[in-house]
């Protein structure tokens, strides 16, 4: 069997997800920094557990995380009867998909996954098919982050300090990174003077992920509380926030980590840029525009407190969506592996670039 | 001795500064809302200490102790020589006004103690005068609250959700609080049908304390992170976000807990009002703008951690200012003890309603 290959890049050395001997290795992302622990798994069932769980988080890598899982379940199902073998493995692309409701590569990769399994007529066809699919995805999207990152470096001039949000790394993806991507790329072509790293509440991605993340690459970073953005922004160094995407609809509204929105609205009001990176299996053209992205709401718990300690007296409620929606006004540039996109976006112009590339 | 008044209504309880029996009380906010616990303090450097690590925060809270820690001071200086007891006075005056730079109620609070002190012949005197002045300023503090309170509700309309940042309530003042006060007010006239808070990073003390408070004198409260206020106010419900002060300038440029300049800009992109809210002991008139007001910044540990827990991986920076200016166009309205000041905001129009006052 093909295990997943290794970094080839001394400055890219971090990769969330690696399967081996037939077995899925995750790097437990609740843990991190303090603990670099990877976590087995051998089933589908726990995958997507662990999924809702945010073990592993961001809508690349959650796609080739259930990519994999599949493999899994295809595994379960090898030396069952021909009669037999499809059905669980229906069930687990269906358990998978109701894992996380905003990201749509997670859809986008399970129906990858769905065609290449229906393609073949025995359960031991299925798995070498959905094996090689998977490191298909995985390899196609490190390549992916690596176009973006030159489409995305490519609009930075040389001095520019940006601000980023959430984590959108190599954690985040099979390796290298959307936004950071094109932070690392700009960095490593000196285009970037000083990356500013939104925290990230309520799960701290930015602390805990990015940060972490960059010291490893040897990327200077500055962490600052969200409510801190507006007045960093009015002091004129910041020439563009870089921001990953969940689900990007036909007309550029754009899904993404909570947040994102507010600090869309707070560049248009400081003359700052803002720029979204995501592969284009984040389009989703059957969506005309952002207001029918399902915003998952998480539990208030994660807003009460943070890592199993609470903060707010017992009888506080708190919203927590996990998610916002950035309306296309709003955005300067969308790149993908295919180039650079440029408002007004349309789905024409999505998929004239898509169709471009095949 | 005059003793601290308790509060006379039943859902105005907490007071965060007692005085009693020579010993000046501070309600621990660092603890709350896990423990209550009262630290007692008999010196004005401790005092001093205490404000620095904010065992009392909120402008208001803070010119109050810092009065009282100068009736300590006198108390320490009573028995000594003519010549001797001024000194020790100028010295605890200064090392108190150095304790937080942004609030301006502290130099407010320490010149009113210090015009009294100085029109006495003798220690002995100065106590007395001093723990009459430090009364009467935490007196004036809260029935100047109760009045804002009046002013603001009477913007709120019937059926409104209001957001409000930090903690502005009784904690942050001598009690009933500025923001928070005008909010208890609209909600006990019904105005108010949702209270929103933001959690406030990195110190938290929406969650901590505005939460505690509000659910202690039974107002329902929903938190959120900062960066979900966006979304909160794309979705139309919030009519006001009402903030405390830290100081106000001339021109109604405004120094508020840091946060508060990125609510400005979201209210003002969502069409949602802007209420500022503070003692007119907040304004000062000797300066033209905010861009001269001095914006203390603090440990970047505050950021790279939360509520003590070590968070950011070692190595990472952080940006850590305390409090922000809000321009004053993006504000609506000015609510003093005097009234209600409206833009364009003047030291004329806020002079002549000191003037009215006196």
């Amino acid at each position: 069997m093909t295990d997943t290959p290794t970094p080839d890049l001394a400055h890219d050395r971090i990769r969330p997800i690696r399967f081996s001997a037939g077995v899925l290795y995750l790097l437990d992302q609740r843990r991190l920094p303090a603990h670099r622990v990877e976590e087995a798994f051998t089933s589908p069932q726990a995958v997507a557990e662990a999924i809702r769980d945010m073990v592993v988080r961001g809508a690349p890598a959650i796609g080739i995380t259930a990519a994999y899982a599949m493999v899994l379940a295809c595994q379960q199902v090898v030396g069952q009867a021909p009669s037999d073998w499809r059905q669980p493995l229906i069930l687990a692309l269906r358990d998978l998909e109701q894992a996380r409701p905003t990201a749509v590569n997670l859809h986008w990769a399970l129906e990858r996954m769905r065609r290449v399994i229906e393609a073949c007529t025995t359960p031991e066809a299925a798995l070498l098919a959905a094996l090689a699919e998977a490191a298909r995805m995985l390899t196609e999207d490190i390549a992916a982050n690596r176009k973006m990152g030159r489409w995305g470096a490519s609009l930075i001039e040389p001095g520019s300090a940006v601000l980023t949000h959430c984590n959108t790394g190599s954690l985040a993806t099979g390796g290298f990174g959307t936004a950071l991507g094109v932070i690392r790329t700009a960095w490593a072509e000196q285009r970037i003077q000083r990356v500013f790293a939104s925290e990230t509440r309520p799960w701290l991605q930015g602390s805990r992920l990015t940060a972490w993340e960059l010291l490893q690459d040897g990327i200077d970073v500055t962490l600052l509380c969200e409510g801190a953005v507006a007045s960093l922004l009015r002091r004129d160094a910041v020439r563009w926030i870089i921001v990953g995407a969940d689900r990007i609809a036909a007309n550029g509204d754009t899904a993404n980590k909570i947040g994102t929105y507010s600090l869309a609205c707070l560049a248009r009001a400081h003359g700052v840029r803002f720029m979204v990176v995501a592969p284009s299996s984040t389009l989703d053209l059957s969506m005309p525009s952002g207001q029918d992205i399902p915003i998952e709401e998480r539990a208030a718990t994660e807003v009460l407190g943070f890592a199993g300690r609470e903060v707010a007296p017992p009888g506080a409620g708190a919203w927590n969506p996990a998610f916002d929606v950035t309306p296309a006004e709003y955005i300067d540039a969308i790149v993908t592996e295919n180039g650079i996109h440029r408002p007004p976006f349309s789905a024409a112009q999505f998929s004239s670039m898509l169709r471009c590339e095949e």
